[in-house]
């Protein structure tokens, strides 16, 4: 079973990438509340570098290689914020990045990735064709993959974020975030349940990529099978990693509806001016469909990206 | 000569009503300054309550109002950001509220005012019209009339943004605003140039609608003649109070084309992720017009909204 990180190691993580993230603010609003019948504190990480919560996991992993593993750069697999990400990073510490995407990524995913001056490579676009595509540039370039959440760094970085809300709010009741490969989600329940053991995790995630949930209730990876949802940061799988993190500090995983994901987000866009991408609107998703469960909780919430195409929103 | 509010007047409408606003956050972007050269710090007023520093001028006006004049409620003739910041003013103070609105309005303004609870008299859509239907409201309501903008606590209640901002931030060259009837920078231009006479004021006004900057030139009240602009909130003209402030207290108004606006607007929300209505983008536009004013200048830019109707984007 591969080791799982601890509160101490993501503590050392936030040391370390401090002064290279924003400490980004926690927003409220008093029309959401209401509509609610909750407390609602967001974490938002679309306003983080990069746009999106991914930036803190890759500036980790990026600073925790060895300077002859800098030398050769890095390189990932990605069409989403994770390749923006580490091309940022790439591009901050000068060293080289190298990103595999499917041909039909979206072009704005690619102009950014692209804009940091990552180095991209195109494949076909399927799982089996990303990471051959992968395996290739890893052999010429002799740079080090480094996993969108599959990676105990990247793990501890993504749990920073967590430390920073709860610094600000001490009484939270519940902490809530989206789950895609886990990444986020792992590095929240460790750190949100060392700092309050008694506050509850609970992810969202939509009901059309429900392979989370079924892998957490039954204890076996279940992994995506053609999953359609607009939420595009929650597409991948759990890993071996993720699920036994997930499984030892969450204590649920609610699916939303793809309605009530538009829904949820259209909402925070007009009532808290802000702008986010699907996956971030999860799991207040998560909550509208379960209000009884949120009833008169003080909730945490991390947005994770802000990162969308303006010309293609879904209202 | 209407008589000018001096900077303890202004200061005194931030004590007054500070318990009853936000206290906006002052936002940055890096890649922002990367592109037009310059130190750029956004007064983030899509944020304040209603949606627009508005809810500033009307929590003043309305606080200002003896009890027998609060017994009767508050009326205004407004499409925009007035009438709803008016209407949630009077929610919370739980006085009557009448808006005059003409039957062109759009819906999402409409349906704001109606949240707020105020009674609402739809009119024929001339200004005429507006000032007929509100001396009958008036006179039949014994209401107090609270102008957008030709009113001396309204104007007071505008500036105190800039005061917050020039807390955060000691050493600016330049504050902007956009301009449309002109309340907002009047309030902004006397509150900055007293806490700091060197600072420079320059507004930004749409090309389309630029009857403040041709007033403002010639010294004499130029209305506005049918202005074409989509920013929506700009349309008025200067009353002669707020053109004797503007011109003792103002360095410059800068126009800015339509498609300058909308590509500043964009701008603003992709780099930003946050949601900005187009008046709010006016003053960015006008520096990425004349970048050889900003260059190298470190900027407050008060961001007037975010109210947008977001099924039509002009993106």
């Amino acid at each position: 079973m591969p080791q799982h990180p601890e509160f101490s190691d993501i503590l050392a993580a936030h040391k370390k990438i401090k002064p290279y993230i924003h400490q980004t603010p926690v927003l409220t609003s008093a029309s959401l509340n209401l509509l609610v019948n909750a407390e609602l504190y967001f974490k938002c990480e679309n306003f983080q570098k990069a746009g999106a919560f991914k930036f803190r996991g890759a500036t980790h992993a990026v600073l925790c290689l060895a300077q002859s593993e800098l030398a050769l750069g890095v390189a990932t697999h990605s069409s989403g914020n994770h390749a923006a990400a580490l091309a940022r990073v790439a591009l901050s510490e000068k060293i080289k990045c190298y990103v595999v995407m499917p041909n039909n990524a979206p072009r704005v995913k690619v102009n950014a990735v692209r804009e940091y001056g990552a180095e991209i490579f195109f494949c076909e676009p399927t799982l089996k064709a990303r990471e051959e595509g992968l395996q290739q540039v890893i052999k010429k370039t002799g740079s080090r993959f480094i996993h969108p959440y599959d990676n105990y760094n990247v793990i501890c970085g993504q749990g920073t974020a967590v430390i920073e809300l709860m610094n600000e709010l001490q009484d939270l009741d519940i902490v809530m975030a989206p789950v895609g490969g886990g990444g986020l989600l792992s590095g929240t329940s460790i750190a949100a349940k060392h700092l309050n053991p008694r506050i509850r995790v609970i992810a969202g995630e939509p009901k059309n990529a429900d392979d989370a949930r079924r892998s957490f209730i039954s204890g076996k990876l279940i992994p995506s099978e053609k999953p359609n949802t607009i939420a595009d940061g929650l597409l991948t799988s759990l890993s071996q990693l993720t699920l036994g993190i997930i499984r030892n500090n969450v204590d649920d995983i609610l699916t939303a509806k793809e309605e009530t994901i538009i829904k949820a987000m259209r909402l925070i866009w007009e009532r808290m001016k802000i702008i986010v991408e699907p996956s971030s609107a999860v799991p207040l998703a998560a909550i509208l469909e379960n209000p009884e469960i949120f009833k008169n909780q003080k909730i945490g919430i991390i947005l994770s990206g802000g990162n969308v195409e303006l010309s293609h929103l879904p209202f």
